[in-house]
């Protein structure tokens, strides 16, 4: 993007405006590759809430992410055009009103071609997502990054939480379970058949032991098989990740991936051709020196450079 | 309780199982005067949520708290007897299921003839127990601290949230709107009639500055005319006082309350007949040394002790 | 602005992307009455340091700012149109060169007759904003609120720091000092004769106690009185405000204003004719639960306010 | 313990008074497998205090905690009966006479058969919660995850202090040292000889870097080995852990255990057969978002799951 | 101390060793009139716990503090001559073992004529202050600001604790109890008798809505004509300051002080003859910001301010 | 040093004035060995700021840092002989007048052959540092741990900030580039060529991934490779650390080293003959309990064990 680094910079990243990474904030989708969307919904959590405040937390440390990747070795923003599409309404306290919300106010995103980077909101934003993503490109592979599968049968005798979207998912046929995978599930449950579960929805099981065991490439590979050719939606519950590398969120387990692990996983993924993202379950309230967010807003720009490898002119 | 000061307690009061003040944990109520209870319901919040741990932390910071106070000038628990009652079930992310629940909850305890001393969750939750008191004591005078009126048409397009209860309980002739009253409205609007609106319904409306310029006793004398012989009900938004007091609330609104003027406002209500209580939108994620906790706590030990001085057999 | 105050809004303040009270973010002024302008410059600081981002905190807890306010009985926004102008370049650890980059900046908003709100950024950038100002209006009556009187000779050897703007502004002959005045000085010096200093140089002082002793009404005439018939700039350092109320800032004072004190005085000031204001000295770093960030962005409604009841058409 | 994970859980974990992991608060032993006990005493530190919110922090954060290991494969609670007893009563400030305390109230727990759960306070309750462990069970082997040996031969001139409980046992003769060993020692240290003087006493001592060199399964192993056919009380420190995941403690060592390494160490421990745990020094004032109480509470799960696999049915 | 307040300093507050507003760090005290001495003795308090680095944070706040106190127009470094006299030892978690280190860590101090002034540390070390201030200059009239009476018969069935010294000290001889008096009471209690109960030994008791309303002036007459012609020590609990203003204390009390009105409180003493001070409980971990720690270190200062005048030249 | 760890310290290391590990506060440096040195400079930063306050930090969590390391099996304090030097004077605000006091301030300690220990500050306080190294010991071998090359071309205009250090003392000639190696460089940047402009101007880059791959041995015998028979000098950029073990600091960048990593490599230097250290951009602001100063505090005191290993007779 420019010759060399010593390039004046209009102003310090700490000044202006918020939005993420300091795109333009446009509705406006026309030649754009990629959209960055709020949907600070946080009604059905099980323990802490507070997601609402994600989408202003992971733009403002966004400010220290920028678009060259080192570990990637590419530029995203010479490869894809983007902007900050601003956040979706929700209905606080209202789960099923907040859904139509959701999916009508990411149609137009979806209708018009773009790939929506979603920032949460709790989890139970995937599944209007979803609905609205596989109105246009039909049953998905799911690639879900979580300390927790999400199949739960119900929230508290409602259909709708963020313990249940992935069984409301397979359910609706929103997802070709077959190809999907849940990856970095660990910790203790109420229940011993959890895992077993949503392995009897047709989801492949990987444990936070066995993600670390198999280590990121042979992770990578696994992944890439089981997506096979499908298109592919990747949802990143922050609490995939350690606690002590992100303490914001809402249902910590220990136990997580560390930082490294986190990021070496998403890279490892080039090859499989995602059509969304999302980053959910970050809690600003409970976290420390934006350590989570920033971790969040580092990972939605390793995602993009996944696409923007992918395609890249470059690209094989 | 005892001849001096000198008597050797069993344990410090940072040790033990957390209820409210050392009570009993208990469900059973014969016998009982008062029950504490908490209604850990925080959905339908407008910015800040997280009060569904308002009751454990105010609990916490209760071991601080003891039974005489030096003010009113009565030992409580030598007049009253009380229990924890512990938490009533809510539905996360559904309000009006868990105004179902509440009802079903509080129930007992209003049958019972015990006075509820409710710890919020959000301020949706005075709704359900107001039905829930008014269906045993018939329509009731409505004491209320807060910064905002809470008197909202909707709350984006539902009928019930944390800024419409006090509409609701007018149409829901749960209220005797002319023998009640808002104390503490503040701050700043979207809409020019927000005061009028409330007034519209009924309510007297007593701004922070009317009421810190009448001072805690004429306040007091305006309030008991006021409410006249009707039975009343107290709630309490914790963000009538001033953020630098009470940080860990929801919506808070600057040039509020201080601890003192709370505190004497409270004890100038003697001669009010309180059938009920409830202190709501304590959000301890943004709270510091839980000072918020520990105000709430004390406010609540301070309206026990008006209801021990009317009960007390030297009481004139 | 609206009938009543049932209108469905759009979506929850929590969400959108963070301008001042969600006004647009834009750089055309043409019709516009003030531009709401972040200076996120925290060089020169002799204590804590870090208010470059003061703005972002403001803006942040600006969502739950509204335009009516209730104290002022005026809506703002219907009187006035505004823009968020978003933060002019600073040059981080260079006093000198940022002033330029600040003046630079600044002349556009204030050629187009637009009333500047400044949102800091240390106390040393009101220097530079009073050139601008001044070169298009004339010397000015500055009506200054802080703990300190920023009247020192030097900066560690230096012209310009933040503890010696008003020293330097009455050398440039920006201000006439004899139509000036410092308000809320307190605490401890290096040396004795710190406020005889400030006077010397024809700044009125008023201590932190005689302003409270006065009263709020008092207090304004006294203003008044001094600035007389000049244009008058307001700047203001959150320091003046009490710890407890706005700790978030570099060098705090005790016994300084409440947050009612300090909104009152602000509300007595009508009459007044303002061309500018600035809040300086938030640092969210050592800020709590954002209320420093929440009385800023509550004083410049409230400033804000003033302006609407001078060019009301209903004004006298 | 149940068909499906659909069964609808009467209220959310965030709700309710707080127990270890909502188990009954009870002092009656009759069929009871293990007691959760707190001992908030913490006088004799070094350096931070503040463990007495130990106990009341980790029951808070045990709410996320559930019965069913996925890692160890068993439902705690399906073979195992507990409560929580509640906290021993101390004296703040005086350890001997809470020495006498402790070991009076533990008694009746180790004489009705109940494997403890201890929670600290800090590292000087270990000596006699061992005096009144031995007085039923004879001298034990003993399994210390620490950063320290705790082996000093004084405190300020005192016997008892946090950093002398292992000379003090060995010289009461409550544990068979060459049995026993320390796990996770590092760091810095006044003295050159603090191993030396710990294997001196018949410790064995195995450093941070060779436990993490080991590995999990092999450091099972020699644990397993030094432990022969003892019976065995394990005592954990956490700040064996480092202060990224265990920022709440008294006397943080960098480069400490990673979560992941402290939980499957625990779980390589399996066939040791343990009579007795304690977790000490955790310190929430200076803990963020609970993280170290959360992983006191995970760790004090998977002991238990140890004891419910060596106990269990199925178990060979 | 300096012609103008222009002259270069050496070096930025935020920089250098700490020690109590840069005095020189000696135990060196002839010719000295003042010394800060830290006592960080914490031990045997009955909830919260952290004093011991009262001290340190007091010094490190006290960078913002400088000699000359506007509101009482001295300079105390041009009257009194000081130094930081680092702390005492003490014994963590030995309460009487503590006081004979105390007592004679003190004595050169009283011996040789210095004035101290104290940083706690708990209110438990305030005993053996007085021992040692007595020790030279006989039975004193103690002023004592506090939310709490501090004559509780025995701590947990021990002598000596944080909520008893002033029991003891009236029973050792210590002081002339009706010389002295305790300012500041106010909140709950376990038993009602707590101020009679302290009324019998001679205190005087004025309870913090008391002294609110005689106002500074008044009180200072009151504690004048109490005083008498007697010494006197003033003690200092930074607890009978509103949580508010001074989260980071042991025992919270809501309804206390303003920082305004605890030093114009102070500022009201002059002519009484204070031979010695300490201030207490003040305990940074549950401080933010350092606000707590500036008011104490503020409140030294304006208790030296006090002496500087009462033995200026210039004085009456 | 001591026969035994039991003899009587006296005092606890939370007492007493804080120098960096209990050294004493001198500036007489005849018989010195290392001086600890703070430079609180922190104007010149692109994203947070507050690293004024690191030196302060360090030093009070260094408390809990000992002189004997287990890891490296020597005791500094047997083998060199150390002070405090206390903090070097800076102008806030303006760089280039603190880089003249920084080299006049640093010079009489380098002529007195004493080892710099360095705490800043930001990471342009290096220059002025190597600037008067170098004019001792001539152009250094530079081994630079950092999330980032500080190698840019400029600083928005200016030729001085914490990005450009290591462009201009290459410029200078201050170092031997193709004897010097940046280690830890990792993340994304806002151009492409940012490692590769840092090996044009002869720097050898190794990334934090290469770093991890590896491992300490392997990367020490790279380090010892490239440095050569030259002197080093090395300077610690603590954001070379994950933001989970170091969030205390400026420019948090995700994946970085664990404190275990860290401190391996910095034990795996040992043969390299340094003549300086530098600890930079620890920001106390946002920190929590002190874990970002507590790992500087150690690293230091391993920096110090390996000159000591390097010095001690035993050395080979």
């Amino acid at each position: 993007m420019s010759e060399d680094n010593g390039e004046r910079t209009a102003a310090p990243r700490f000044s202006g405006i918020k939005t993420f990474m300091g795109l333009p904030h446009s509705t406006q989708l026309e030649g754009i590759d990629f959209a960055v969307i709020g949907i600070p919904l946080d009604a059905a959590t099980n323990f802490r809430t507070g997601a609402r405040f994600g989408p202003e937390a992971i733009r403002s440390m966004s400010a220290t992410v920028q678009p060259f990747s080192i570990e990637q070795d590419v530029d995203v923003f010479d490869v894809l055009r983007g902007v900050d599409y601003g956040d979706l309404p929700v209905v606080p306290g209202y789960v099923t009103e907040s859904y139509a919300e959701i999916e009508a106010g990411l149609t137009p995103v979806i209708e018009a071609g773009c790939l929506p980077v979603i920032l949460g909101g709790d989890h139970s934003i995937t599944l209007p997502a979803l609905r609205t993503v596989v109105g246009r490109y039909g049953p998905l592979a799911l690639v879900h990054f979580d300390a927790h599968t999400d199949t739960k049968h119900d929230h508290f005798g409602q259909a709708y939480g963020h313990g249940t979207p992935f069984r409301r998912a397979a359910e609706e046929g929103l997802v070709v379970t077959d190809a999907s995978i849940q990856v970095g599930i660990r910790g203790t449950r109420r229940v011993s058949d959890d895992i077993a579960s949503s392995e009897a929805l047709g989801y492949a099981v990987i444990t936070s032991d066995e993600a670390r065991a198999l280590g990121p490439q042979s992770l990578g590979d696994r992944i890439r098989d089981r997506v096979g050719n499908h298109l592919a939606f990747l949802t990143y519950d922050i609490d995939v990740i350690d606690p002590a590398y992100a303490p914001g969120t809402g249902s910590p387990v220990v136990a997580g991936l560390t930082s490294t692990e986190a990021l070496s996983q998403i890279r490892a993924l080039s090859g499989v051709e995602f059509i969304g993202f999302d980053i959910v379950e970050v809690l600003p309230a409970y976290d420390h020196a934006g350590i989570t967010a920033l971790l969040a807003a580092s990972l939605a720009l390793e995602m993009l450079a996944l696409v923007a490898i992918h395609r890249s002119p470059a690209s094989p």
